[in-house]
């Protein structure tokens, strides 16, 4: 599984969610914080400051004299503990390395159904993107940094749909008086 | 290049457009289908029907007397030939095989980087949509079938924005009293 | 092993099975369940709701009042322990991450003779197959998750027969009149 | 397109095919073979003999002293000609190396959504199959040699379904007397 | 080392050997059984019944009373102990998954020089058996499921010589008149 | 070789520049543009626009009413032929598809020498440059679009010194208070 | 298909064999030599010697004074011409590049099924093979070139089987005592 | 996550200079050394000398009487301990097989937006930068051994930029009157 | 035929080699060249000089007012005619791109045994030699740039031998006081 | 890191190197066998007989009677104990599965940059080496079996030189009057 290769305080935080019965967009309502980055911050793909790190466990249920946090770990259903310092220290990108390493648990192409129907559509209408972002704006890209995302449940009377936003800002090619390298000096 | 997978009577079709000095929106909007969807034709990854193909061509203002249209290759600049009818069959989806292929033009990963921007979404984000759609909707997937799909330019104060919405029916996994085998026969 | 990358709750299925001498049919039918679903479950690849997942356990010989289970760990031969409740939330998707991750046992293309020939179907008809959906229903797809299979024994003068059955919904591709995007925000 | 890597005669086929306007169930009813067995002679999947080569051509109206067959080529819109002994050639096996080459035209996963869920429904359900097969049969394969298999439409209330069936006969691995390698001299 | 992948009951019957001093050729011929196959009984690619499965451990020298067979772990020289019955469950294909999963061993393409030089054969002649099979035989393939092998060593005074014979059934494709899917129901 | 990949226009441009016997610096100063960006011009990496596009072809020699630009084909040596036009489009991302696909003759990893030493300078320092911009700048990326780079020849007593700077923007990631997705609609 | 990668001295041959209806077992017996290694010339990959050349030519039916072979091309059934002594520098190693070059059309993991099932032999006995190599003659290999092979049809009572012998020299990894570098002086 | 690959020196070096709360940067000055090359330092990529690898620890208020330097695994959390010794070792490459090993952390193409950027600079630019050190040095490569490398802040009123030198030695191919073989003897 | 991938004066070359029955040594003592680099100018992997080129023409028997080169093309047996300006171009690294592309032919990992005899010896051998180098001169490498080699036939009384010497220049890793980065501005 | 892949006699036999701080040159020296093969045993890739392995251990300083060696293991720099038999028995090839597996740790391409140079080479020059052997040999390898090796320093006013030595016996490709398969029975 794709999930094993989230670091341990991912899979500790995604453990305390499970005890909680807590949904994401509660979670995230309760921090104060846009809904899928908060989902993201359980995968490792988001970077929390310390305060909003802090409010998560307090979310989570987890006290903050708490300094043990115990979970069962999936590989075998040991008990593992991991300190509440370890996990902020996780969440605020200053575990390992250092940093926050994105993109470790993709696999491409991906095998789940649920991800595979997700790139299924780039497939299809990734060119058609980007025909219409080169003439919509030009030559550059939608940035994935400058971003956001949700994901909503709309009723609709064929069956429930999912919508996913993807809004990036667009960022243009660096035009040739924008290449003066003397400034690099 | 990737566009060099393209079937010949896209091809055409996009050297008409260059020629047509149209955009994908306003010969969307001539032919009165979604812009996505009108791209998508362009590139082989949707079926037009016979009267949609036959407007389109109109779009780009071809001449329905016109039964040869010409085009200039990329490949080597020379002037190619394509008749009417066979340009026409390839949009419903009666060329090659009788039927569209789609995806032939993606490369994964993608190295163009619009689409690595895109594919990128989903290497940092993709396990949280699908963490979102499993809580929100359940066990299944956002289809890519049942789907539509646009993007747009957002004016921002910080600069462009390129808004893409994703939006997909909902299907949940086969409930086990669906699974009644007798009725496949 | 590819069934190594099994998760724990579902190694601890397979071992709970093999004391019990019960075979997939035989359980299917003490839970009156389809039988590939049945199966399914124990490697990872269907979730149960929480009366199934009981049932599957009693079918399996193990008490309720039985906390811990037991079982003999493949790679090493060690006795390694679950609680009831930590397979109980593997089989109704609350495990890992909080649900299913489909597909991480499958290794493309396949080494195991077994699986190869189920492969090699698709190698040599897949395009047949997808002519004769096009043909039959139109431009669409068969749903694999608005779907059910079955796994058969045929008795044959020549030799016994497999016999697998899939059966899945015809999905169309969305019609242009579907595209109206208002409805999506 | 992967249908480009179809051999000439297949796209002739297929040219034909298109011009006649007929399905494949009617060529295959005209025949008298089965359905997905027909479509695979088009896709250079199965090889006919030669009278059923002769009828083939006939059903799609080829005239037999019409020793010349036009098609038009997808890549350019031109038109191509081969012999009608070329195809007939193709179609009995005595084509490019004197036999039939399976699997030419498959791409590992596939790309085109259609393929794509044949596909998907073997990384979830595939090790059930081998499950089941290895308890039903004991061990060993189904063959995909001595296979047969079809695809049909089921009406059902809740949408057509696509229904299709592979029919191999199980074969058991070797049992050890029947290893007596004085034989293979 | 690839060998690292073998399931531990394979491990633990190789270390046995290697205490044994045994040649694969003497227990082969002490439980009267194919060499070849004798020798694929230790990697994990074949599967015994319940008799041969107790006569290997006999001629390994193990006493049927001593329940605990320890051995030395290769990663790491530590002393292992696996039980008697896990390790005759694993020959008779009732271990993990309760089922043999071949070729988890095998990596393409090989690197040790000894496994290249079989996969070159079929790299340089493997195009030229097949012209030859469908030559002598038709449209169809060798089993490799109804099969037998053997390695021999022959004198020869240019050097001794490997020589290994490959001995299979022809199963040819199924002719259409073995297609009446009547029978699938 | 991958320079087979580039579009035609660009074989035509290198073809145009060898006649000419100009250093790409050389194109750079006359038509007053950034060096690399010049180059990368040639190998269909950048857009110019139509005034830098005549530019450069008077700066290669290329009359403005010579409406045909002939040049030697790589592959077989024969005279091939593009229209001005064709060519000035194609530099100002108005060719096939209407837009510039960039990273087309891009393999990886390269199996040219000169490429892989670019390869590996982050195989190498990869980690220790993402370490350094996240230490210096936080949790964000150095855009590859609002970039300039260049590359220059130091004289060096103990020998020549290729210095190549690369100059991005920094681009951090979206603070969440810039996730208000009603902003989106 | 593969056999595309064929050099075209090998269309050619296996296009004369072809118009001649005789076997490769004719073929070689004519001409004195292995059937196996006779069918490898057909596809590229092995060596003639000029007069063994001259005689394939001669089985084949071609008057040696007949300097023009006519064959017809697999890819569009077109007419082609390759002189007679073209060919025959295919077949000695004295065409492109002066060097005959091994295995360009094999593809790993085959994909045509009779090939596939060859090298499952491997994926499945591949270690055993090795085993019985080391145990029976020592640290060395099964020589791929001092090797010889061939593929007879076994009548069976159960049904006709493929017969695959292949021999090789046993090649010892060279003894230290071989290793005296100043030799290579 | 790749930083999983690290040497476990490394991650007790990162862990140490995590608890300092010194940056790469304070740390080079502190021991004289380049920024980047110190930052390589604890990725495994450099090779320091003993007095350098003393000065790090010193400089990581690690004391030299501290014969055990404790961290936190980032696997689990749980302590683990290296000797001082034994880091020493692997810093100046006398650890594991007695070198570095240089790349083990490296994906390609890589997952992580940051490195993905630095890979699509190459991607898009790589062959202009081929034809620069083409034309200016002549046919050669930039050394990636004989190299320096910096990362620099630079402040610039349209936001702050990343600037990367790469400075490699440029090294000609060897002309042919140094090709002397007898030197080589 | 990977062969296929060389750019035309190489094909020209090496037809012109042919016709002249030299053989690569004859013709490199000719122009007064190593063997190995003059062998490799027909594989498009070394750079001449104009007279160096001249020469080899000159060497290979064209005569030098020959201003157009015949030979027969291997795909089709066609005749194909090349300009000596073209070939020398070639030669000389002001071809395609106006430089050299290195690697083109290479295919990892090879399928011809030749190339494959000799990728195993660093299957096999690399990691030692690795640590000879490591062990012998320090923190480098073996330049593949500042090198030369040879291929030489040794007579031994048990078989001609092979005897190939790669000498590269030991390149070590710049030392920290090489890396002033001030000098790079 | 690719030296993880070792044998865990081989990780002991390196340690005890590191302690002895003995080279390998003199290691080969002590046991007067070649130098790249000793090295080749602490890579797993040589097989030694009983008494050079004993001499090994005697050279490396381990004690006959110490029954058991302590080495730090590098991932976590734990103590880790294996009885001298063990590592005598991996040294002679009876360590697990009773043979030497070869090629474990060479990954293709290399990342390492001391490996990827000696693979360069053969990127650049396996086509003319290749072709030198043809030329001057005829049709056959040189064999990476039959086979010496050696690594030296050239001392050189221009920078120290690496001089590899590859020595391999010239193997014909069988005649066919060798293949007298009657010989194989």
């Amino acid at each position: 599984m794709h999930l094993n290769n989230l670091p341990s305080y991912c899979t500790a935080l995604l453990s305390l969610k499970a005890e909680s019965s807590l949904s994401f967009s509660e979670i995230a309502n309760t921090i104060g914080k846009p809904e899928v980055w908060t989902t993201a911050l359980f995968f490792g793909q988001a970077k929390a400051d310390q305060s909003t790190a802090e409010s998560l466990l307090d979310a989570l249920g987890s006290k903050r004299d708490n300094k043990e946090i115990s979970y069962q770990a999936e590989e075998d259903g040991s008990s593992k503990t991991l300190s509440r310092d370890f996990i902020i220290k996780g969440l605020i990108g200053e575990g390992m390395g250092g940093m926050i390493e994105r993109g470790g648990t993709w696999e491409f192409p991906p095998k789940d159904p649920v991800l595979y129907r997700l790139y299924e559509v780039l497939v299809v209408y990734g060119w058609s993107y980007k025909a219409l972002i080169h003439e919509k704006f030009g030559d550059g890209i939608m940035s994935a940094i400058g971003f956001r995302t949700s994901l909503e449940k709309k009723k609709d009377e064929t069956g429930d749909r999912v919508v996913i936003t993807l809004d990036g800002k667009f960022l243009p090619y660096s035009q040739t008086d924008q290449w003066d390298m003397s400034l690099s000096k």
